[in-house]
């Protein structure tokens, strides 16, 4: 059996075109002048995001670190979703590297962030700095943020005077998703950060965009981390690919569409997948055996937030999917003893 | 009218005799060699906590700072109630200054540590070291940890290779009301602070308690962050008689309890207290009008968790609680067109 | 033999009268509100440091801490002399607590000052954002900075936009060997630390000293680290006598004079002391070797920059000076076989 | 004129075989498993350098932040020479982020390791930790540390407890010098740092190499600052290409030495290159005024240690410095009335 693999579509490997682009890219010291196709690649993304300037890095990773270090100091909290990337994904970099204590929201709602906002305290109180928003929301299953929910998270976030930083590693999905371009997506934000190299395919890199004063910082930071490559035009090349193929993304949707219904027809419970993220509970079984199960179908996939985690991508399409499905169905699921243990581990 | 001062047991002042221990006591450079008062403190609040070996440090603040920078590192998270005195008090230093990103817990139960620990994951996941407990917990309303549940938060903690801090800030408190020894409530534990500043009375001064070698570590760490006092020995000798006052604080608590009596009475929505802390509604007011209101009758208390804040201490008898209740007896509660309002600010 | 402790100026002991102004200090809650004692102790330190505001703190090195902390970010380098007590005596928090780089001057001048400061470089270098002076000079034997040296130090600067701090832990022995005012000591300086603990005589303490944003700021780092006590003025009383005790230090001076004077009698090659410290190099012995010699005749004195160091403070009178220099007078000096070795260990 | 860019090795551009390499990698998702052209890469460096295990890093400046986060902590000091790139040219990084303080050895010798370390000191006192090596060293340069001075080093290293890190960045210079394996110039150290992207010729990255231990715990910090990529074949095929040039920089070895004469006979002071780096004094300039002139001449060069410093590399042959040296030839050098001028700026 050919794997299928489903962990992440951070698993998606450079075309041909890509690799072309890569092969005949015209390059120049970064660090020292400026890389040519690193700037096209830059002023590509700023203009698709909306934004005055933006700065290739080598993960979406450093990108929200370089956004949270900028925005954030000692003494300071930032506010984000209860499961968001940057409070469980990033090896606590938001707290011991940018220095912000994570206040985790319950809700994303205008209401949760002025209840859980700190800045009337006295001097020995934390203050509240950032709004982290994450769109879409991985943990959630790839979960859209719909513009008109943003404009108000922003709009509370500007009256309580909160930097608004968006984790955006799969803003592109959200915008095809809502049928909007990613920029009204960064209506009113500080900073964004998105991924070149997930659902888009690049092997590498993403954007942190923001101000020109921010991006001048941002550079300085990113040498700091070690982000400062030379030649990367090579890899910007890429990028450049990547971003012509944003309305590719709906075919990935329509596969996670199909992966949803089909396992709802085996008996599975999911989530009704809004992007390219399927979340599912195997009858009857624990994450865990239920990941394990899939290893032994060839099927990879992930656990997430107490669930089983599917991401489709470029590389798998609507026959992989039916595969995938036919494998699932020719199995037995559920555990022995173990019909009434949850799916959450 | 007389302040009645409610805010914290903090504003305790240093009566006669103890002010007459600061004045006789032996002293030495406890930087360079061994001040003899701090040593006799060090000893006797180990032994009264039941661990091989404490430390003076200043406050409670830098005791906790000190354990949770010897506990945890980066890319570690650790665990503690979600409005946690390390999460929400002290301005962060878990997160910027020992590297941890908490992971607040919505319940202290063992099913909860266990599902919140993330020991599993592959090399790029956070891990969790420890566990941060305190008792009394204030941010519930000094609510006692009892040493059953304790037992059984650390049999897990333990279970799961996690460290266990205390937060003891008032573990004389829950002693106290539970007719036990603290040792009885450090069963356990790895390390614990408690503060000789609150309800006990010294103007300065907490204790840091562990092995010899954390001991070590904390006395290193504590000259770090600027804590290595000289002639220590005129404010341990405070400490010393702060000690001696343990069981004084049952009186606190029953002063506690009949200032929640009288406020139910008078229309108040109050938990009842376990021990000094007493979180109360006013009828129909916000937290910031009800305070502003006591303000004016020279009754001195503050927010907390969304509720008003009494503490009861050795300043403050119950004659003077008849006085506070007098004083609130006379006056109008609930606002002109704010009957709605909640008490959550 | 009585012990004579000539290892630091730290190890004086509070007198009756300070023990007396500690036992009836009128205290409060310095945290909530103001402890009256420390707010008159801190503005008479601002006041005889010349600056608009001070606040105490439990020790010098978190003073200094603190004024580094407020002055540099990452990305920034800091310029004092290369054995500064910020750069060898502090356990690194310049570095790894206020993320600055040292760049150790060879020598305090203004030459060296501008060639070593960084401030015209590309984005990817560092800047240097802080000179730190230090008067008196630890590592160089108590030696004092000249108002005029002084004046021109800030002067280069200031012209580079560099902030200055001064590390004041003993700027009273400065004053009071030059017969200048401290506040004549702090001209043009942004922040300075002062020491209450050291030949002044106070158990504990120092101020830091600014402007009133930079004490505010303080005040909010203080609290971050650890160092906002309650009824602080207990303390504060001592640092209010030891600060009407500065012309005093001309006593310590007188003994460090004659002390110098008898070790060189003696055939000890001896640093001719500015103040109360005295640098001395035994005859044809090492430093760790004349330290047990002198620690047999009970004569206790420390090493410092390859050599012995004693400091002389308010607990040692001119009898006790005659007494060391008769004991030494009485003992051979110089070790079999080593007669060549430097003093440097 | 075209340009001639002596600024860095870092400038050199991909050939077609490198990008050709690079656009028919082998890749996969190396976070989540292993990309093969990676660990292809990984494997060979690892070999090469003499060490267990390697690490692809994007840049070696993350190369050496990672090496010395995993090496020191807090309390702790790190010897090198006085002008290393860890201590001036990765923006303190050193100091706060991996937390050590520099203690700058005036010259690279045994005798100065052994005085200059801290290591038997009470608890309240820096301890050093790590000794880093710069073989070639870019300051002095890029001179070459001979094999014999670095057993020496390494051995009182050893002897005195230290860790060894080597910033290798141009190890492969020196091997090519010395005439011998890049493996017998890390005998002894723990872990090393090599750039592919400098004489080289890779686009980006580097290698830091270990134990298996240390790339396992260096693998985890590379996921935290930023730097774990995902499809890196494609660059790390570049990186591959240039493992196997490393012989032809003998080439810029004789272009610099070529370069070197040329000056010295047009009246410069030189210092004799060992590696690819020529150090150089305009007559009668300053640094910034020789470096304007050069820049009029379209030949780019760099101030290194109050010096002009040439980088020659791979992109730069015999006729390109015969083409400098005529342009030079052709001008003016020395300032109207400045002829006193040293080139220190």
């Amino acid at each position: 059996m050919i794997p299928v693999d489903l962990r992440s579509d951070t698993v998606t490997r450079p075309d041909e075109r890509m690799r072309s682009a890569m092969a005949t890219a015209e390059v120049g010291d970064d660090v020292l002048d400026v890389d040519p196709t690193m700037r096209r690649l830059e002023e590509r993304a700023a203009d698709l995001l909306g934004m005055p300037a933006a700065l290739w890095v080598p993960t979406g990773c450093m990108g929200n670190t370089i956004a949270l270090m900028a925005h954030v100091g000692r003494g300071d909290s930032f506010l984000a979703l209860r499961d968001a990337h940057v409070i469980n994904n990033e090896l606590g970099t938001p707290a011991w590297l940018a220095g912000g204590m994570p206040q985790a929201l319950p809700e994303l709602t205008p209401e949760a962030v002025r209840a859980t906002t700190l800045n009337t305290g006295p001097y020995y109180s934390m203050r509240t700095s950032l709004l982290c928003l994450e769109n879409t929301y991985n943990a959630g299953g790839g979960t859209v943020l719909p513009t008109a929910e943003h404009a108000r998270l922003v709009g509370v976030a500007k009256e309580l005077r909160l930097t608004v930083h968006l984790d955006g590693a799969r803003v592109w999905n959200a915008a095809v998703a809502l049928g909007v371009s990613p920029a009204e997506l960064t209506a009113g934000v500080d900073t964004v950060q998105s991924c070149l190299s997930k659902g888009l395919g690049a092997p590498m890199g993403s954007v942190v965009a923001g101000t020109e004063e921010f991006v001048a910082e941002a550079r300085r930071i990113r040498k700091m981390l070690g982000g400062g490559v030379r030649q990367g035009g090579v890899v910007a090349a890429a990028g450049l690919v990547a971003l012509e193929r944003i309305e590719d993304l709906a075919a990935d949707h329509d596969t996670a569409r199909a992966l949803a219904d089909g396992l709802v027809e085996l008996g599975w419970r999911v989530r009704t997948p809004e992007t390219n993220i399927v979340l599912a509970e195997a009858p009857g079984m624990t994450v865990p055996a239920a990941l394990e199960r899939l290893t032994a179908l060839n099927v990879l996939a992930g656990p997430m937030a107490g669930l089983v985690r599917f991401v489709t991508h470029r590389d798998v399409g609507k026959a992989e999917i039916d595969e995938v499905l036919t494998r699932i169905r020719g199995t037995e699921w559920g555990e022995a003893g173990s019909s009434s243990t949850t799916a959450r581990s």
